[in-house]
């Protein structure tokens, strides 16, 4: 409603959990317990994004910020297995990711998605896979688009070492449209969010790199500080 | 993985709080505290089909018994917005409902589920919208088919008062590969779970009868005993 709202001073850095086993289900408090919370590090927000199972933990965290890693365009209602905006802000939930690489949506539900967030003053990520895709997204009105280059995607190619061009003009796309970019793949270390951020990034999204880092805590400081 | 724990000897009522406000989220808890646990009525199993945020308050009802609205054919990895057949078992979910009307599937996605649920020893109930696609289902192996007459859903019609004869042709075809045939539509009273399982059944799938009635205990006790 208010788009003052999805203005961001911070930087961000955003922690996609996935299905990842050490994070989800009856370990997910054990795993959020130890991390940093939304305002830890000056000039920066951290944002976790979670599966629907762990959702409800943001009632216990109250000090960190979660998203969610998929919504649905519907409300309450007769929706067998689905999410709506209005269940994640009931729960606390500032925003989501839609149309991540590994749950990708069509257009319209996209469009749809975004047009909903926007009355309801939730945020959406939506995640591009090329830059045709940033164009598409940031004409939605999406506050946030991340892109994540396929080819950098699971990888160790970093955003850094490779394509800095590509998010350039992703970069560029998305002030055009008066949208902010994060980088979706590629960031593995502080060099990488460094660079991300001269590019015109406003961000990261990251996720094995700190999930799965024999100490997640210091793998998100070590991002942000080294 | 042993088919012997596939056999009931109860019938079986389940009730899908879909997506619908008052049983989902933080409202969760009072809405189940109030319920019936499994094996509250004689010769009855009560299964609670439930939305992957409400996932883990299966811990809170060690009493009752909980299913998913779906479960993706996934193990725990970079699965971003999934679920899988794992972490249900780890939170103590029993089973799955998969392509329900309001949230279908592909075929091959369904084969894949079924077969990795058997696997498992996690029950998968896979629903139908016509006999042909009983027929199919019911050949994949999977425990459980739940046939939803696209007639039914949704309206005023009941099981005793149409179409009969499909569900007893869905309950031939079931039993003729081995498989349960619960029914998914058209429960709204007693008579229509009597005439279900006279017709070959072994039960009922219920939703807005039961959890938006203003006191939906009594909606389940009502169907089942009335």
């Amino acid at each position: 409603m208010n788009p003052e709202s999805y203005k961001r001073r911070n930087n961000i850095l955003i922690i996609n959990t996935k299905h990842y086993e050490k994070a989800t289900g009856k370990r997910s408090y054990e795993f959020f317990a130890g991390l940093p919370d939304m305002n830890a590090f000056k000039g920066w927000e951290i944002d976790y994004a979670v599966g629907a199972y762990d959702l409800h933990i943001a009632d216990q965290f109250p000090a960190k910020s979660f998203y969610s890693q998929h919504v649905d365009p519907i409300g309450y209602g007769a929706f067998t297995g689905k999410i709506s905006i209005e269940m994640l802000v009931d729960s606390g939930i500032r925003g989501s990711l839609i149309n991540h690489s590994e749950f990708r949506l069509n257009f319209e539900t996209i469009e749809k998605v975004v047009s909903k967030a926007r009355s309801m003053d939730f945020e959406v990520i939506v995640c591009a896979e090329n830059l045709d895709e940033v164009t598409r997204f940031a004409k939605t009105g999406a506050p946030l688009v991340a892109y994540e280059p396929p080819e950098l995607i699971g990888g160790n190619i970093s955003v850094s070492s490779a394509r800095p061009d590509i998010i350039e003009k992703a970069a560029a796309v998305c002030e055009n449209n008066g949208v902010k970019l994060i980088v979706g793949a590629g960031i593995k270390t502080h060099n990488d969010i460094l660079t991300s951020l001269k590019l015109g990034a406003v961000g990261g999204l990251v996720s094995s790199g700190v999930v799965l880092a024999s100490n997640p805590a210091v793998a998100i400081t070590s991002l942000i500080n080294n």
